[in-house]
């Protein structure tokens, strides 16, 4: 099928999911998760087809570990689209009610976006993931996986349009795209695609923004800070300086530069150093760095990058407003930490860090929706319009003002014959 | 000054705008108040010299109109300011806050975008109401009025930049661009500018959006649909179709096409004619609509078309479905209404029309921020990402995660050291 017609087969459906009650959602997503389960030698067998293929084409070992998507993986899809089902539906909900005068009452009621173009890379999880909070969220969806995930990709998309199909859900609400030139149609749709969620590499996502004119809902670069201020508690700064550096390498939310106050860098910095050769972290350090521990020397450039392993880069700074000054140079707006027993340097920190997630006292790594609570995670954004930050349903949701009159016309209010009364109602369309 | 340098600065304020109280912005606002009503004079006769010379390059009427800055006119947007002093600070709201577990709590909290570009033609009264809205909402900017009011705009911005900046605003929030040239530059400012507002014609905003990498909030058409269902009562009908057609014909919420159903059209037709002839509507019609009453032969173009005057286009539908089905094709997003006394119809089309504004027994007229009660109003915007709808000061703003813990770090949760406790705290950082 050509993407031009799959987004109109899409944009049909739209109308039609933007209507669908809260129980044929949950009804859908249930039978979805049953499906997966009775079709998992099928899952299986697909996947182990990629595997192969994968193996023989020499895939990296790490991205052949996200690949593989086995009866665990299967089952922990299955617990999250159960999780999903209970969360409360982030359409239709009233979030304003005004009178404007008697009988003309305003509502602000959230609904669907529309359709969102999703591109992601070798986990397959990440196709059931994002279709079923695109389905709770009422949005027709353009899907497009890793090449190495193809066969695993078909077949859950099969599975979860069939079973939602059969539980009432509009055919053409979920499309799996299967080639690369697929993507380069869809970047051009911007006349019906309303938002496009890009989960990869750096690059990637670059990619994608730099070649679309759809909205893009994400983060290319991940490079979070930790501060250590004057009055840090060491062996707190040093916990969580670790955390952040090593509990994770190799995703968005893992420190990338250490910043030291040059008050507490003495004492700080070898102890911290001490640590980080358990882990084998490489550090690249300011000259005040190199003064007082062992690391190769950073350069301008290594304030900007992500290095996405155990390399750190270490700056001795001022004070607090030097850091806030340094993070929005070469930051990313994702997350930057600050480490004190100071109040009014840790409310400075996090009013003045333009970052989408600003912690005191806290790993950077907590930046998550999970963590924060929000049951599905979406993904992160750095942006500062629409959702910031980890995005869960709500970033999946748009609202309308719906007004209901009986005959009102603006000219009564134009010529003084009414006048309007804004009263707060606090109630929803019944 | 080159814009670069321009952004930087308005970069750097934008830091200390974020972190300004309530009291010093209301300050600020009220001292602009003042100092626009002690400089009167001044103004009136820089606008006067603008007048002067675009009488002489022969500036057709009704923008010259909208050009006059007088007494009037300055009064009207003190007005505007004193009320948005009275206006909640739209920052630092806590939209959402949770425990994560004991000691680590979740904020999530509004806080300014950073850089907004307004760039608007003729009303000089644009500059000052825009200006204090990014002011109230801890905004920097950057404006770029229309070139026939000049003189008055920089006057207009002097004011402005010198009675906040005597009240405790940072130098650089408030920036006047001056050339076309400059308006060029500044939309290659991705890197710097969070958002641009265009006011101004189609092409105009069209042109912005075609040319920037930088998110544009703001619409483009505005085709506008009054839907008179069976059910409709006449009388009403044609008090809505007339005020959403003729009470205001060239703004955006004005009406351009009307769909009536086949099963009233031969009654209501004529009835509609008879008021529309009083007001000189000119009338294209789709072939049902000719056979019933004299009119113009409506083309498909004519559907997608944004007439901005005394005219309008007919089609005769055969139920709701038809017609909703016609605005999301040939709509804008922007404001359409329907008029019935059948309540599922009216929930039908609320729920499918895909546009900001759905309205029932309603004139389009009425989608404005003023009306709707948000006081003031940025503009109002198609789009289905961040703000929809009339935006006020709430569409200036983005939010940020604030995250308090006491040394937490990831690797307790993930060696299941600890667990999340995820309760809704309902509280602020104090």
């Amino acid at each position: 099928m050509d993407i031009k017609q799959m987004c109109i087969n899409a944009s049909d459906a739209a109308i039609r999911m933007a209507a669908l009650d809260t129980e044929t959602k949950n009804n859908a997503l249930a039978r979805i998760a049953l499906a997966l389960l009775e079709n998992k030698d099928k899952i299986i067998e697909a996947n182990n087809a990629d595997l192969k293929r994968s193996e023989e084409e020499k895939l990296a070992s790490p991205l052949l570990k996200r690949l593989k998507f086995d009866e665990k993986k299967i089952n922990d899809v299955v617990e999250g689209i159960k999780s999903l089902i209970g969360l409360v539906d982030p359409v239709g909900k009233t979030m304003l009610s005004t009178m404007l005068d008697d009988g003309l009452e305003l509502y602000k009621v959230t609904c669907p976006i529309g359709i969102i173009g999703i591109i992601f890379e070798s986990r397959p999880d990440a196709l059931v993931q994002i279709s079923t909070l695109c389905l709770k969220s009422g949005n027709s969806v353009l899907l497009k996986g890793g090449r190495e995930a193809k066969e695993t990709n078909r077949v859950l998309a099969d599975i979860i349009e069939e079973a939602s199909v059969a539980a009432g859900l509009p055919k053409g609400w979920i499309n799996l795209l299967e080639s690369r030139e697929d993507v380069n149609e869809m970047l051009k749709m911007d006349k019906y695609i309303d938002l496009i969620i890009p989960r990869g590499s750096n690059e990637f996502v670059r990619y994608i923004m730099d070649n679309s004119k759809i909205p893009v809902m994400g983060h290319a670069d991940g490079i979070c800070h930790v501060y250590v201020d004057k009055e840090a508690d060491l062996d707190m700064a040093i916990k969580v300086a670790v955390d952040s550096k090593t509990q994770y390498v190799a995703v968005c939310n893992a420190a990338e530069t250490l910043l030291v106050n040059e008050a507490i860098a003495e004492k700080f910095l070898p102890a911290l150093k001490a640590e980080f050769d358990k882990k084998n972290v490489e550090i690249f350090g300011d000259e005040g760095t190199q003064k007082i521990i062992e690391s190769k020397p950073a350069s301008e450039a290594d304030w900007a990058t992500e290095y996405l392993d155990y390399t750190i880069s270490i700056k001795i700074v001022a004070d607090v407003d030097e850091a806030i000054k340094h993070i929005n140079t070469y930051g990313s707006g994702h997350t930057d930490s600050i480490i004190t027993s100071n109040k009014e340097n840790a409310l400075k920190f996090m009013n003045l860090v333009d970052s989408g997630n600003v912690f005191w006292n806290a790993s950077t790594r907590f930046c998550d929706g999970y963590r924060y609570g929000f049951g599905a995670e979406v993904g992160i954004s750095t942006s500062k319009l629409h959702a910031r930050g980890p995005v869960g349903l709500d970033g999946l949701t748009s609202y309308k003002y719906k007004l209901i009159g009986d005959g009102h016309i603006v000219d009564d209010y134009a010529t003084k014959k009414k006048s309007f009364k804004h009263i707060k109602i606090n109630k929803s369309i019944e």
